[in-house]
C-alpha cells in the first residue's frame, strides 16, 4: 500500500479538525465544501506509533528497498548529474520524458499490453495519476465503483473530489461480476450517475486476492455495456509469487480502460514515479489537468529511473524482491496457521504485500488496536478500507517490510491479543449478541480457511 | 515562471479539445464540468516552436542553471544514495522532511518570516501547493482575486477548480490597493463570495513590476477587514537586482497569509521541491489534500536540496543567479531601448525574469506570434495571463534563460517584426480603428518610458 512514513507527534493531534480545534480556526468558513471530508485517518494516526522499533508494524505498506544495488545507483546517479544536469535539473515536459514514457510501454509489455508511449501520462506516483482521473471525471455526486475492501488511498481521494463510492463485492476470486452488474442496474434504477469502477485486479490492496482470469473479460464487459470507464490500478501486478503475471484488464480492452502502473514497488517508493495510460483523448486532458496540478513531474527522478530500466537488470531486481516478499508471505501465513485462535478466517495471497484477516464475531479491530499497541504490534483496521463504515470485524496485515522473523513474532503478539479479547467476551457475555449483522463486512473476501 | 518545456509534436494537435477531436471522443460525455476549461494553453503550444535551436525564445520561464556546481553535487547525491538509499528511496512523511521544513524557515528569515516548521508543508514545486491552497478553499463560484495580469499556471489551477478570478489593477509599484478595495467592494455588493486574494509581490509575473513596501500593510488590511485570504506566492523574492529583499506579506501578517516558496529558482526546477507556509489549521488542512494528491513529495528530491542547503554555500549560489540575471536585463532593456519603435513601453524589473510589453495600438500580440517565429523569435502574448480576455497589446519576454548576445538578438529581430506590423497598420489604414477601446489592457502595470 502506498502510505507515507511517521509523523512527527505534533500532527497527530487532530488540530483543526477536531471539535476543540474547529471552535480555534479563524478560517472554518472559510474552506470549500470538500474540505469537510479532509480528516486525519485511522491509519495515518497508526504511522506514529507503530514506527517505534520495540513494535512489530503490520501496518505498513513500505516496500522493503534491501535488495537494490545501493552502491552501482549511487555511481550512476553522480554519473546523471554530471554528465545531463542541466537537462535533468530543469523543468521537463508536463507529460514526462519521452524515454522514460518508452520503457514504461516495455514494462507494461509484460502484462500483456500494446500501447504508444504517446499515451502513458508520467505522475508523481500513481496516487497522483488516480487524483488526475478522478479530477477529470468526477463531479460532486457522481458515483465511483469499488471493491469492497478497497485501498485507502483512493478512498481518500474519491472524498477529495466529493465522488460517492459504492463498494461492490469480492470473494477468493476477486470481484464478483454479478455483483457488479447488479450494483449498475441498482444504480442505474435510481438515476444515478457512475463514472467508473476503480479496481485493483492483482493481489489487492487490502484484500490479497486476485481477480481470476476467466473473470476479467466479463467484468469489462459489464462495465462497457453500462458506459461506465474502467480504472485498473495495478502496483503490485509483477510481484506474483508463481512468477506468474496476469493478463491486465487494459490487454484485453483498450478503449474503455485507463491503466494506472508504478515505480514504488518494483524499484523505489521516494522516488514518486507512476503513470497512467488512457486513451487518447482522456490522456490529452490528464496531461493538462497535471499541468496545473504541478507543471510537470520531477525530470530527476524521472532520469533516474530511466537509467535504472536502461542500464540494470531490473527484471532480475523484480525476480529478487518477489522471493523476499513471498518468503515473508510464507512466514506470516505458517505463523497465522500456528497461533490464531479458532474462527479467524484470512486470505492466502499470491502476491503483493497483504493479508485480509477476519477475526471472529464480538470482536471490534478498531477498537482492539490500542490493546495490541500496547503488546507491541500494529495492524490496519478493516473500517479504513470501507467508505460505508463496514469492515469492523477485519483488519489488514502487511507482510512487506519486517523481516520473516519479526513477521512471526508479531503474529504471535496478535493471536495472543486476541485470545486475550475472545477470553473478556466469553467471560462477559458479549459474544455473538453486541454484533449487529453485516457489520461484520458481508462484502468483504470469503475466507480461507484451509 | 514555471513553464514546462517542450512537448513532443503530436501533443500539440488539440486533439480531444479541437472541434473535429471532440466528435471523435468517446469519453466526451463523461468528464466532469472542471474538464471543458481545460484546453492547451498558446504558452504550451508556444513551446514546441520555441525550442527549435534557430529561435530566440523569449517565451519560456527556465531558469538557468549555468552556474550549478554540477561536479560536486553529483559526488554529493552519489554520497547520499549510498549512506541514506533506505531512507531517501521510501516513502516519507505527507508533509515533507522535518530537516527540510527546519531549512526552509531559515531560507524564509531572509525576507523576514519567523515561522515554525510545523506550519511548513513540502510540496511538488510550488504549483503544487497552489492547487492544494484552491483545493481546500475554492468551491465552484467562488471569486480568487488576481492582479491583472497575473501568472499563468495559477489562472489554469483556478479553471481547475471552477473558480472565478476578478483582475486588480496593478502600476509601476504593483497592486493599487484602492482598486483592491473596489473590486472587494464591488463583489460585496454583488453579493460573491471572494476566497483569497492571489498575489506575486516581488519581480512579478509577467509584469516584473514589485509592491511598494508602503502598500503592503494596506493591502493586507484591506483583505483582513473583507475577511479575505492572502495568498502570497514568491518564487523570485531572492533573485533581486540590488541585492535588496522585501518584507514577505508574511511577515507582516501571520493569521491571514498562506506563503508559497520554491527552490525551482535558487536551485533546480527538475527537482520539483516547493512549499506553503499556512497558519496552523489550514496547514493541517492542507497536509491531508496533499496525501490524497501523491501520498508525499519526493524523499529523494527533497533530501538532494535538503543536503544542498546544509553543505554548499546556497547564499552565495543565490548571489550568482542574481548576477546572471542582472546582466540579462540589462542587455534586454538596453535592447529594448535601442531597438523597439516609438509608441512601445515596457516596464523595467528589479529583479526576477520578466519584462512585460505594451505595444502601439493597432498590433494585436497573438496574431503576430506566428510572423515573429517565421523571424525566429518567440514570446507570450499578453492574452496568456488574463483570465478575462484582455492583454492583446502586451506581451511577456523573458531574459531569464537566453545568453545576454542572444537576448539581444531576439530584440532586434523582435523590433523589426514590429516594425513590419507598424508599416503594415500605416498602408491599410487600420491602425487605431480596429481596436476596440478596453482590449489594449487598462488594468496591465503602466509603463515605465524612461
Amino acid at each position: 500500500m502506498n502510505l507515507p512514513g511517521a509523523q512527527p507527534a505534533r500532527q497527530q493531534n487532530p488540530g483543526g479538525s477536531g471539535p476543540s480545534g474547529r471552535s480555534l480556526d479563524p478560517h472554518l468558513g472559510r474552506y470549500a465544501r470538500r474540505a469537510e471530508g479532509m480528516r486525519a485517518s485511522e491509519v495515518r494516526a497508526l504511522f506514529a506509533v507503530a514506527s517505534r522499533p520495540e513494535v512489530v508494524s503490520l501496518a505498513g505498506g513500505m516496500p522493503n528497498l534491501a535488495a537494490l544495488p545501493l552502491d552501482a545507483l549511487a555511481e550512476d546517479v553522480a554519473r546523471l548529474v554530471a554528465a545531463e544536469g542541466q537537462t535533468v535539473l530543469q523543468y521537463g515536459s508536463a507529460q514526462g520524458l519521452p524515454t522514460l514514457r518508452e520503457q514504461i510501454c516495455e514494462v507494461m509489455a509484460l502484462e500483456g499490453i500494446s500501447a504508444h508511449p504517446d499515451d502513458v501520462v508520467v505522475t508523481v506516483g500513481s496516487q497522483m495519476a488516480l487524483d488526475m482521473v478522478t479530477r477529470v471525471f468526477c463531479d460532486p455526486g457522481d458515483v465511483v465503483l469499488a471493491e469492497a475492501p478497497s485501498y485507502v488511498g483512493a478512498l481518500s481521494t474519491f472524498s477529495a473530489y466529493q465522488a460517492e463510492v459504492v463498494h461492490v463485492e469480492m470473494d477468493d476470486h476477486g470481484l464478483v461480476p454479478e455483483a457488479l452488474r447488479q450494483a449498475l442496474g441498482a444504480l442505474a434504477a435510481r438515476g444515478r450517475r457512475v463514472k467508473f469502477l476503480y479496481t485493483i485486479p492483482n493481489f489487492h490492496n487490502p484484500a490479497g486476492v486476485t481477480l481470476a482470469v476467466a473473470r476479467r473479460s466479463e467484468v469489462l464487459e459489464i462495465c462497457a455495456e453500462h458506459g461506465v470507464l474502467v480504472v485498473e490500478d495495478n502496483p503490485y501486478g509483477l510481484l506474483g509469487f508463481s512468477d506468474q503475471t496476469y493478463p491486465a484488464l487494459r490487454s484485453v480492452e483498450q478503449d474503455n480502460v485507463v491503466y494506472l502502473g508504478s515505480f514504488s514497488k518494483t524499484f523505489a517508493s521516494g522516488l514518486r514515479v507512476g503513470w497512467a495510460l488512457a486513451p487518447h483523448a482522456v490522456r490529452e486532458k490528464l496531461v493538462l489537468a497535471a499541468e496545473s496540478a504541478t507543471l510537470c513531474p520531477p525530470a530527476f527522478t524521472q532520469a533516474v529511473v530511466s537509467r535504472f530500466l536502461s542500464r540494470y537488470d531490473w527484471r532480475g531486481q523484480v525476480k529478487q524482491f518477489r522471493a523476499a516478499y513471498r518468503e515473508r508471505r510464507d512466514a506470516m501465513l505458517s505463523a497465522l496457521d500456528q497461533h490464531l485462535p479458532a474462527g479467524c478466517r484470512w486470505t492466502r495471497p499470491e502476491g503483493g504485500f497483504y493479508v485480509w484477516l477476519t477475526v471472529p464475531e464480538g470482536v471490534d479491530t478498531k477498537a482492539m488496536l490500542p490493546r495490541a499497541v500496547t503488546q507491541r504490534v500494529a495492524y490496519v483496521p478493516g473500517t479504513a478500507f470501507y467508505a460505508d463504515g463496514l469492515g469492523s470485524r477485519q483488519m489488514r496485515l502487511s507482510y512487506c517490510y519486517p523481516t520473516p522473523e519479526r513477521i512471526r513474532e508479531g503474529v504471535r503478539r496478535l493471536a495472543s491479543v486476541l485470545e486475550g479479547e475472545l477470553e473478556l467476551l466469553d467471560t462477559f457475555g458479549a459474544r455473538g449478541s453486541e454484533q449487529r449483522p453485516g457489520l461484520t463486512g458481508p462484502h468483504s473476501p470469503s475466507p480461507d480457511t484451509a
